[in-house]
């Protein structure tokens, strides 16, 4: 296991990602954008039970975290647009390794 | 990318791990621990900027997730120590992942 080091340095980047996507939306709006962009009604329907208060706050996070990026389109009424990012993709091996653990975890512990 | 799918299903394992590893410091806790089993001062030393009250609850909870256990020892006074189960040792590659792009997070975005 990389963590056997128990370097702080190791410690330190884990914290970054983890500040980066805290929280229980942020890697579901990601996951919901990967696919396309999309707006933000769509985005509400995917994340089940996120209040729109709450999708509208962890988009600005994910903005400022340059995972997202907010596209507005010079329509009438103007349509916003919301992509994920190249570095937000790069999440990719994340978002997957947690499917895999996901997975797992509700076989051994939610037993259902 | 795995989550190009799209699936609900996929999505819901992925809200099954990041609930069960929800908030900033959970993971920093398993990474702790990860190293060899330890006491609760020795964890709040190393998770820097963790209060007391946040480590104890964040350990009820990774308990209640079965990715801790705590041992009391019949020592006088009794020693209590937690230890990363088996199913915590599963999270290995999350970690591992959230190391990588932690480190290319940092010099993308927080660049330091």
């Amino acid at each position: 296991m990389l963590s056997k080091c128990g370097c702080p340095k190791t410690m330190l980047s884990i914290k970054d990602a983890v500040e980066a996507i805290e929280g229980r939306w942020k890697v579901l709006i990601l996951f919901a954008l990967s696919e396309k962009p999309k707006r933000f009604r769509q985005i509400a329907r995917e994340v089940s039970g996120i209040t729109d208060k709450t999708l509208s706050k962890e988009l600005k996070s994910l903005e400022a975290n340059k995972l997202v990026t907010r596209e507005v389109y010079d329509t009438f009424p103007p349509t916003v647009e919301y992509s994920i990012t190249p570095h937000g993709l790069s999440l990719e091996k994340v978002l997957d390794e947690l499917h895999f653990w996901g997975l797992q975890h509700r076989k051994k512990v939610i037993g259902k």
